[in-house]
């Protein structure tokens, strides 16, 4: 299993996602943007605009190596002299306030001095949280987990909770889901079958997001659900532009900026202390992103 | 010149400045909100929403003190073990997009060691720059730096082009103005006068924006040209939540959030790869956001 067939199966996965994210949408298709990166390797940035369902998103799938930069030693705290890296990432934003937001990241990393690792994970973010839908989702996520290891699920849940957190409001940014980081064969699954476990996440993707998009996308919308929407988009943008680690390795790494911040939503407000109805649906979502939740036991 | 009487004045420079900035607007009123910090001291954070001319701002007084904490130490590399610090921080964000954002803060920081320090700066963000008005906002600004000392206009300048620039896009976030941090008497300027510059670009604030929203607020605007607004505003987010020292200090170290991201407009916009239209109104002022531009020498 050499570094070049695994970008080669993600770039492989990239294709099958888009072609699945085309058929839940029913209407846009993606546009493609190839780049190169000029220390060494590029990528493949898919994006989706004004869709029936999708209203902004991305699929970027890119394999880049090269010499280990300063920003990287530190940042990352790497200790080889050449890396590679290679992974598709995920992030589509709806229209309707009814069907969640959604993230998914795979990726595999490797270094000269022998060293690998993987990591990845897939979270929801609903505008309104819908237990049953959470726990479908949840659901979904460990049955994948428990094929390759009966550990998996109960370890990456919480890391996705403890990283999708925004500290400065004291909230998660939604439901969570798992998320994983510097996975080698010493988590006792071999390094194939953690392949096949990045791969299982990534066409499980579009399944998982299918599901929720047909129980939200028919939903009527009032204009003061596109206002929550717009806020619980802002919180994202805090996210992703204070906290992910990812994206502010990216801009501060000299990556290319469009395909990193892909993740942005369309659009976002903020207003200064925005006032939650008591008793709405909006209270409620905040309440329960103001404590992680254990959702399959819900 | 006690620090207590330092932050009675910056509090009576709030309220000169809010009263100047009710009668630029002609409409609405600034709403206020007095906050106390668990660790000593508190502030007084007045919003804006929905004027005439001022779609949402807010200029915050605070006076905060106390132990200084291991975030502090690290961040600010601080010396102490009790610090003081006060002043007065501004941005609003106009609906016209023929009104540019501006910024202002003024700031005294003391440690218990007998060491202090001022800081501030007032810098214009223009949606669409206008030559002569960009060389007016400087020539203000150099006037004020000139009563002080000679060089203060030359060095603070160029610090405003680095500091308000954003690495991640490769462009300037406005048209600059003048930035300056950890200056004392060995600049050459005594601390009576230091303050007294500080109170000076404060009051000047007022004057120098109502120049700018007079030849502005009548201007007729497009759809298009909203749009234009809400991609600039984006890169306003992107500035503050990315790379601005003190939004990061402050979201880092526990600052009150809602008045720290009271600087965030109220909507923005990302689209991937935003095509400029060639030799448009925006095209060019993307030009001069590439390259600092000596306002004074055009």
């Amino acid at each position: 299993m050499t570094k070049e067939w695994i970008a080669d199966q993600f770039r492989l996965l990239q294709d099958r996602i888009c072609t699945q994210l085309e058929l839940v949408d029913g209407k846009e298709k993606f546009q493609e943007d190839n780049w190169i990166r000029e220390e060494g390797g590029g990528g493949r940035t898919r994006t989706f605009k004004q869709g029936a369902v999708i209203e902004k998103g991305g699929v970027a799938f890119s394999e880049v190596y090269g010499p280990v930069s300063e920003t990287m030693r530190k940042q990352l705290n790497l200790d080889g002299k050449e890396f590679f890296a290679t992974g598709v990432s995920i992030v589509l934003h709806p229209n309707n306030p009814h069907v969640p937001i959604i993230h998914m990241n795979v990726r595999y990393f490797e270094l000269d001095n022998g060293t690998y690792w993987f990591g990845g994970g897939i979270d929801l973010t609903p505008h309104y949280i819908v237990e049953s839908q959470a726990k479908d989702f949840h659901l979904g996520l460990k049955e994948i987990c428990d094929k390759y290891h009966p550990d998996f699920y109960s370890k990456y849940k919480p890391w996705a909770d403890s990283y999708f957190f925004i500290p400065h409001r004291q909230e998660a940014r939604g439901i969570g889901g798992i998320f994983y980081d510097h996975i080698d064969e010493s988590c006792g699954v071999n390094k194939e079958n953690l392949f096949q476990f990045a791969i299982d996440l990534g066409d499980a993707f579009p399944v998982l997001y299918k599901h929720q998009v047909e129980l939200g996308k028919n939903k009527p919308f009032t204009e003061q659900e596109l206002v929550w929407r717009n806020i619980r988009r802002g919180r994202y943008v805090e996210f992703n532009l204070v906290h992910d680690r990812g994206t502010k390795f990216g801009l501060f790494s000299g990556g290319r900026t469009e395909s990193i911040l892909m993740s942005l939503p369309p659009d976002a407000s903020w207003e200064y202390q925005f006032v939650i109805p008591a008793n709405s649906k909006e209270s409620s979502t905040n309440e329960i992103l103001m404590h992680p939740v254990d959702w399959l036991s819900r």
